[in-house]
């Protein structure tokens, strides 16, 4: 017991995984400060370290899928990225110089299949490293673990000696990406795949129409992307070349295409499959659900979906086709004779009856194409039971019962980043939550994993960087690292370093955010906003979607659209709080330091003034800038009761409260992140006795 | 008098162009603060703006250039970019919906020449805007200068009321980037060749091969590329989609194929074209001047160039083409006694005349395939003076002289950016300056313009941006704007601003900076880092070469590397510093200004060395943090004598004046950058009676 306190002190590690295990004693052990994420299911550290210099190269010894050579490629590539050290890969690799060996045992499948073995085994001494996979999918994940493992300290980059056995917990770790509400090109789809490819996801699931925008070439109905997509859709050839990109990176590449509601861009193009006379346009009032949908008693929407559908399953190679099937109003179909006609006719109860019986047509479709049909929450109904997969947006519970009842499903609640929640919310939302804890094994199997979804009302090329990264990677290592981790803190930690190490391959969150600030303060002091909005965090869809009406061409260039959705100096500030208040021996070190950043913030508002008077996109900040200064100022005041150990008036309290309670509503759509933490300081004051 | 005064004080613009006027009294104006950057040659301010928002369409009205529709498009996309307005420019054009109306009056070029027509004007108006040019090369250049008018204040984005008759001073206006030390890849060409379009540049000169790589795909001579570039070589398609990306900008592309010396890459593939035996190696070892060397006596060269120049003179439109001709040592001319005999037998007095009779057989190849030429100033000679473009990097004065003669020729002395001069000295050097004062008119015609030279040894992917932005918008702006653009204050100013928008263009010269710095932090601190780094600048090719020994594969990975040309911080410091002490009665608020400067880098060290010490990378940096602290002391100590209207005792002033003379000399290839101004501090506390 004595012995493990001591390995606890060396390695903050080893309070995280309980596989995580030494070789070497610990009085022997450095503590290697690493940021692995997802970090991998065991690792057993030992001494020494792998230097990485020019002499570095990476070999395939053994493996024979065409994608591995690229994969060491970029590898090698990325590396020099990280490094900045030229290495030399282009000549022919020769195993003797192999500072890291690749074996891959088996071979690729000519499609992912969710099936896919993704395991692997990294080996790591003093004189070099072996990495091990049953399939390329496993060399690839292994690759980037040995990425992140590299690190640098006061003598050289080098990835400390151990050994790392891992594989995922679920089998499904995707992210869906709305281009219909706004539009992404290709660049950003490749750059969101390499982000994917870092933290290790594996479904790119293409949310590719709606009533917004039908973002996909049709050859056989080309009306669907001329009429539908006002210019913005992805010709053929660019799907192809975004399939073969993922499929490079151990992605699948599922496309969904909405239906029978969500469908006002397929009517505008043909109204015959509506239920509802036209004409219908593309969607561009607002955001929402509309009642247009297409008619389930129609011959003609079978005959039309059977052809989509037979040109969309050879574009798309991936086993699974998802059909959407949420948010049907039914209100077109109540309001049609014919229908209603054909509900009594086919002794159906409830609109629910007509969708299945519309997605019975659908799975027979599908299965002549040779696909497997994944829905949203709303196909669920016992006839599709063994045949579908549900993906859940409602609860886990429902997830659970699924599971119960032999459904397969892959969660996504509790995973929307378009609400702006916290990375330490979606990382403590698990697809095996409590819900799960009374299903046997064989039904747990039925949870294949999650997604992470962005819809797209509230992002556009230049915004949707900032909405993935780094939070996507929170979720990424919920659905691959064992349960057992659970340190919100040490996540945040690794987060924080995972936000710079995407930003060095190239995501442009970061790039685009300080470019929408520099937007908006004009010519005028970049450091001074920079230093405001820092303080800020970004709300979400339900938020934005009340504070005005939003068209798809409104503008997304204020605030609330250039600022994080969480706030790293909000964060920082916290731990501060949170470690000078953990005990009544106040710290007067810190405590100091809490003082001088409110004093700070305090005094930020006169340089800050001006700047924001001199742009009209900036008017809106101004009661923020003003609460910033009331915040500290109270912060400011309760330090000073904490610091007399006086309790606070109850006056004093009461306004403090007032003030903090005004903070927890947004104003521009936009959020003050410090308040928490005064809260607790103005909480602490008040409860000194 | 008054009058302009008045005008003066109201627009700081009237200070530096003479052909500045206003339509309305100054009385009825607001200062616009504008940022062009090549400043146009007239504008005439009048009063009202045109705002710019979601109604905001350019349409073309006259004109027929297959280039213009899609330039229009570009330019729609980043006035997006700029403003973060959606812009609906994709349906049909209507002209009754113009707010900025477009008329190209004639035709462009199939290749566009040195004399293609660039002018336009531009007139804007509260209800609308009308750009007019002769080419299309004239609207590309205006809807630049209209997308730098596009300003945002506390009402709107909008462009001020006004009329711009503009066109360049010199109608060649260049770029050289060297793709041989260190290879560049399409996406980054494509980036400079963006940057060059903001600021109206209009030849980039590819300098493809060197010693150290020739870097174009021969399919008449594979080896050249296959044997001489390590792999990093543009093939043909690409090639040509750089033209076209450059023509639809407005810019040629003039090749240069250096030669007869400079060729070890070609004499690796091909060691029968050389005037000694091979066999040779691509130059790894280090950068200069080499001995290996075309041989111009031998008959089988001439064939080589023959064929191979007609190859690229399909592959390159442009009328010109570069063949270097500099730098030959002649030791292997004079080695070889077959070659020495040749001179005796053609009555050579040495290998300059050896070297003319090589450019004379080239001149008729180029001539054969339809090319002028155009080479460096050693080709000069008076055999060739009326055929060829000299292209200077010695002196302005033999630009002159080669004039007064009849030659036609380019500036390149004092344009080039790997000497890491600041933009302050490059917008000095004028192609037209005194030693040119004696010319006649005829004769100053000859002096086309000038080219700023990216020479690359000390480039890369990662840091060729960071070398050329924004320095490189001064030097457009010397060979676009009047002469009598010369204050330097004012281009510092824009200069600033043009930094910002050619990052919101998408340049990387910012993020790749600070993605060096966060890679040489670890997971340090990076504000703290940057603090420090934003008051160095880095050195030139000599200091650098001089250093340490660098090979072609040295990481640049280093602070050199990482950090800017120039440093921000300590030019505003500088200008804080100058008018702080530009009269005896010392404002005590600027004086406080300087102290809490000075004062914050002093104690930036203990933050900085916990940062520092973690990092191999830094190791290098800990003399340089200590002597900013060691200048900021001093700076305080001068100060204190300065309020204190005390002249600084001796002993001090050598003490300091030690200092600041060691600072003047870079540590670790870099320089601190606020040593000057320091300077004026102890110089003024000095000089106290």
């Amino acid at each position: 017991m004595k012995m493990k306190q001591r390995m606890l002190l060396y390695m903050s590690l080893a309070a995280l995984i309980p596989s995580v295990s030494f070789k070497a004693t610990p009085a022997e052990l450095q503590a290697p400060d690493l940021y692995l994420m997802p970090m991998p299911k065991t690792i057993t550290f030992d001494t020494g370290r792998l230097v990485i210099d020019d002499n570095f190269k990476a070999v395939l010894a053994i493996g024979e899928d065409s994608r591995l050579p690229a994969s060491i490629v970029r590898f090698h590539q990325r590396l020099q990225m990280k490094t900045g050290i030229p290495l030399n890969f282009a000549s022919s690799p020769d195993i003797k110089q192999a500072m890291l060996e690749i074996q891959c045992k088996g071979p690729g499948e000519r499609v992912q299949s969710a099936a896919a073995d993704e395991s692997y085994s990294l080996e790591v001494t003093d004189r070099n490293a072996r990495l091990i996979a049953a399939s390329p999918i496993g060399v690839f994940r292994g690759l980037e673990t040995f990425l992140q493992l590299v690190v640098s300290d006061d003598r050289s980059f080098y990835v400390p000696s151990l050994r790392i056995e891992d594989e995922p917990r679920f089998l499904w770790r995707g992210l869906l990406v709305d281009v219909s509400r706004h539009w992404e090109p290709v660049e950003v789809i490749k750059r969101i795949l390499d982000g994917m490819a870092t933290v290790k996801m594996n479904v790119f699931h293409w949310h590719l129409s709606d009533d917004q925008g039908f973002r996909v070439e049709s050859r056989v109905f080309p009306k669907l992307h001329i009429k539908g997509s006002d210019g913005k859709y992805y010709r053929q050839s660019e799907i192809k070349d975004v399939i073969a990109y993922a499929r490079a990176r151990g992605i699948r590449v599922i496309p969904e295409f909405d239906m029978p509601g969500h469908t006002t861009a397929w009517l505008a193009a043909y109204p015959e499959l509506a239920s509802a006379p036209g004409p219908y346009q593309i969607e561009r009032r607002s955001w929402g659900v509309f009642d247009p949908c297409m008619d389930p008693t129609k011959n003609i929407v079978y005959f039309f979906l059977d052809s989509f559908i037979g040109e969309m399953a050879v574009l798309f190679p991936d086993e699974y086709f998802h059909i959407g099937g949420d948010e049907v109003t039914g209100k077109q179909w109540d309001a049609s004779a014919r229908i209603r006609n054909f509900k009594v006719r086919e002794k159906m109860k409830n609109n629910r009856d007509l969708q299945t019986y519309f997605n019975r047509q659908l799975l027979k479709i599908l299965k002549k194409h040779g696909k497997k049909m994944i829905g949203w929450d709303e196909i669920l109904h016992p006839d599709l039971r063994k045949d579908v997969i549900v993906q859940s947006w409602r609860r886990q519970a429902s997830l659970a019962e699924g599971a119960h009842l032999g459904i397969k499903g892959i969660l996504s609640f509790g995973y929307y980043l378009d609400h702006m929640r916290p990375a330490s919310f979606h990382y403590q939302i698990d697809p095996l939550g409590k819900e799960a804890a009374n299903l046997t094994e064989q039904e747990q199997e039925r949870i294949l994993g999650g997604e992470a979804c962005m819809w797209a009302e509230f992002v556009n090329p230049e915004i949707i960087e900032s909405r993935l990264w780094p939070r996507t990677a929170a979720i990424a290592e919920r659905l691959w690292s064992p349960f057992s981790m659970q340190d919100t803190k040490d996540m945040y930690r690794r987060l924080e370093y995972m936000d710079i190490e995407l930003d060095l391959f190239g995501a442009m969150h970061r790039k685009n955010s300080d470019r929408m600030l520099h937007r908006m303060a004009g010519g005028a002091d970049f450091e001074v906003m920079k230093n405001f909005t820092d303080l800020l965090k970004a709300t979400g869809y339900s938020t934005r979607r009340k504070a005005r009406q939003y068209y798809s061409l409104t503008p997304l260039n204020r605030l609330a659209d250039a600022i994080m959705p969480e706030s790293e100096t909000a964060l920082r500030f916290e731990i501060l709080v949170d470690d000078a208040l953990s005990n009544q021996f106040l710290s007067a070190e810190l405590i100091q330091q809490i003082q001088e950043r409110l004093a700070g913030w305090q005094n930020m508002n006169d340089t800050l003034k001006p700047v924001i008077a001199r742009s009209y996109l900036l008017e809106e900040a101004k009661p923020l800038s003003e609460l910033v200064v009331d915040l500290s100022k109270t912060g400011l005041e309760a330090l000073n009761y904490i610091k007399a150990r006086q309790k606070a008036p109850e006056a004093w309290q009461k306004k403090a409260l007032d003030l903090l309670d005004g903070a927890d509503k947004p104003q521009a759509e936009v959020l003050v992140a410090i308040g928490p933490s005064v809260r607790k300081l103005v909480g602490f004051a008040a409860d000194i006795r």
